[in-house]
């Protein structure tokens, strides 16, 4: 008999965040909710988004009487300990990303780690990763595939860092998968149709899990016709250059 | 406003199992349920725990009334284009896999790979996969990693390719991701105590989204204290030498 994990354990739930403008009913199990419903404390990446998406969860939540404790890449790498101290002492507390899952892509895995080293108990909730969806929309490889985070900005460098993932992929069959931040989505997918063979299958996801959401995948050659511009949303690429198509 | 996907949408949608005995209000949003309720045709992984699953989902579903296709590594190639007939007139199709995503670490892409080279809608929804939640739980680094799907299963050669995912790990930072079947759990842990250095953190991350759910991340040399036997249970495994404890 399942017994619902709010009942009986403490510990550090890492609570995802729906994407965007997408609907917490697509984005997120019921539990999520109930447990959100239960905690005082929270680690979030940024309050503001922390609260709003707390308040969508359950209108109810009296939001002025919870604690926030804000970490990104503004928090001082020694502070961020201090704010296990509510886990420590027996409460349970949230983990909270901007958008998606936290501890991917974001700086949630600091605070995850220090728990680990001290054995504290962690409980990653399903949630929606733009990632992870992008995957599995792509038809690419999904036995094998790396997540690359950001490539470079120059478009030198980041068009030589395409070729070379492409090279990886040709010889191990991966799926190679990375983000833009959206004012730069143009730039890339212009380096990645300049840098890639045309043979090469590329995904294009944007928007995931809302009601404008994309994901196209077609070979190079066949995007290069399409003249497209990529609009300033959020966007996952993905491409590989191992699978016949 | 938002507006349900099943009132709009035709489409391939890639519907997430629960793990294990992983309890569905914990592992899938409710939105999921509604729009497996309103499907008739299913590519499926095993009819067995499809058929199951949907009756968790929603009791009401008459599932003598739908039509399932079974699409794993028995599967021949050739058949697999045919099952998208309900697609291609305009009919909305389920893809499931036998437990978590489908399109990762299991044979639903195929399907999806040519749905996306005809140009058919596809829709990833949210569910639990057993490697992000890991990840999540693992506090490793989440901004790169890749996952590497099964390792070699004799012994030598294993422990040459756990040595070279450290090299690889240690030199960009990045997580290593890899499961084995539960029955080889206690050699695969063996291996990586034998071949991993000291320094590197390891994570096992045990039943995911069910009430045994562990996951722990400990120093190699830590783990190799421990004198532990692995369960014949679902395990994910991740390592990662490129960062400091």
């Amino acid at each position: 008999m399942y017994l619902c994990y709010m009942e009986k354990e403490t510990g550090l739930f890492m609570l995802p965040v729906a994407i965007g403008e997408g609907n917490i009913e697509r984005s997120l199990p019921k539990e999520n909710i109930e447990i959100a419903k239960r905690l005082s404390y929270f680690i979030v990446e940024n309050v503001r988004t922390a609260r709003r998406c707390l308040k969508k969860m359950a209108p109810e939540i009296d939001i002025s009487s919870l604690t926030f404790y804000e970490l990104n890449e503004h928090t001082p790498t020694n502070e961020i300990s201090g704010y296990l101290e509510p886990l420590r002492r027996g409460e349970s507390m949230g983990l909270m990303s901007e958008a998606g899952c936290p501890g991917v892509a974001d700086p949630g895995a600091a605070v995850v780690k220090i728990a680990q080293r001290e054995g504290l108990k962690i409980i990653p909730l399903v949630g929606p990763s733009s990632i992870l969806l992008s995957l599995m929309g792509s038809g690419l490889n999904g036995q094998l595939f790396t997540f690359n985070g950001y490539l470079p900005v120059d478009a030198h460098d980041r068009e030589k860092r395409i070729r070379e993932l492409e090279a990886l992929s040709r010889k191990t069959g991966g799926t190679q998968i990375f983000i833009e931040t959206p004012y730069r989505n143009s730039k890339m997918l212009e380096s990645l149709l300049k840098a890639l063979g045309g043979e090469t299958l590329l995904c294009v996801a944007a928007n995931i899990t809302t009601v404008e959401e994309q994901i196209i995948t077609r070979k190079v050659k066949e995007w290069r016709k399409l003249n497209i511009m990529l609009e300033k949303v959020p966007t996952i690429f993905l491409f590989n250059s191992g699978e016949n198509s």
